[in-house]
């Protein structure tokens, strides 16, 4: 089975697949997982809804790839952000994305807010390729800041910076009916997740 | 138009549009407001699509509807709440829904993330029906920790205590696969809202 799968995969150029990835990515923030049919896929990528069943078995699989695909731009060198502060590890971190790149990620995260229920293989994918390099990211600054005495190891909050910042992200959508942006994280950062850190401003 | 509407309307009893409501609310945590359709409703409630789409003309109204009728437990009686600390009041906040509403309305929230974005009757609805009344029980139970000065009038964290919140509702269903708890907002509340406005433990 692997075999004639790998055989299959090989009829279309790497390029070719990336390509479609993003389409099926486009498709989801724009529509949301239940509305986005093979058909739509087809139609966009120029390709025969034939290929796609051939190639990827049916719709699940294939949003799950495309997920798992999508390469987070600030997802690489992340070790080189050290400045020497949690508030300025964390800005950094948040001056990573633009505010195009911001408005993509809310937009996907709520196209398969409701599809990820229910299908275990694509919440896996939306684990392990949106939101674990996002953890693993601020574990690692968070890491540090207690390693220089910033924080303490015991601060109950540190459990939480996950929730406080992709709980942000998603509320100002939900809220106040904005894209989440550079500015409003920053300001998010330095009066929510700084102090609650225990951090003091400055 | 508004008479014959009104006539219309009248066909069904009181009783009867708030279980057809209360089945739309159940349908959308099911399976999301793009796979809700008049013919599931129509099964669900035996009732005839011909009938739903003569009384609400639509998924969008029909739906829009369901969530202006669903009244929070909670809704009521705010007033009464005033423990004489702010940790006090937002734990009585939390205590008032129990695990099982929590998960329901995490499971609406999450129904109609997609759609309320391009639909302005939906958007409206819930910002009015779900977002504002737990807005404005926040706002009323922070006056009152300021006029206590229990909390500094200008705490840069006041303006984000719904993003803090919603946020936490939200990230926990995406971040640990669970639904929100009491037990779990009870400590988010304790170790990141009340830190952030400056109320220290105890």
């Amino acid at each position: 089975m692997t075999e004639v799968a790998a055989t299959r995969r090989s009829r279309i150029t790497p390029e070719r697949e990336a390509e479609l990835y993003g389409a099926v990515l486009d498709l989801l923030r724009e529509v949301g997982y239940d509305a986005l049919t093979m058909d739509a896929v087809a139609a966009r990528t120029r390709s025969s809804k034939a290929t796609l069943y051939r190639q990827w078995g049916g719709k699940a699989e294939l949003v799950a790839k495309a997920v798992r695909h999508n390469k987070q731009p600030g997802g690489l060198g992340l070790e080189e952000i050290d400045t020497g502060s949690l508030k300025g590890d964390l800005h950094t971190l948040t001056m990573r994305s633009d505010d195009c790149e911001m408005e993509q990620n809310s937009a996907l995260m709520r196209g398969l807010a409701m599809a990820i229920h229910g299908n275990p293989e694509l919440l896996q994918a939306f684990r392990d390729h949106l939101i674990e390099p996002e953890m693993a990211q601020f574990r690692k600054v968070l890491q540090r800041a207690i390693d220089r005495g910033e924080v303490r190891a015991d601060n109950p909050a540190i459990e939480f910076v996950m929730h406080m910042m992709i709980g942000g992200f998603a509320a100002r959508t939900l809220i106040d009916e904005k894209p989440p942006t550079q500015d409003f994280l920053i300001s998010y950062i330095d009066a929510v997740v700084l102090p609650a850190l225990g951090v003091t401003a400055g």
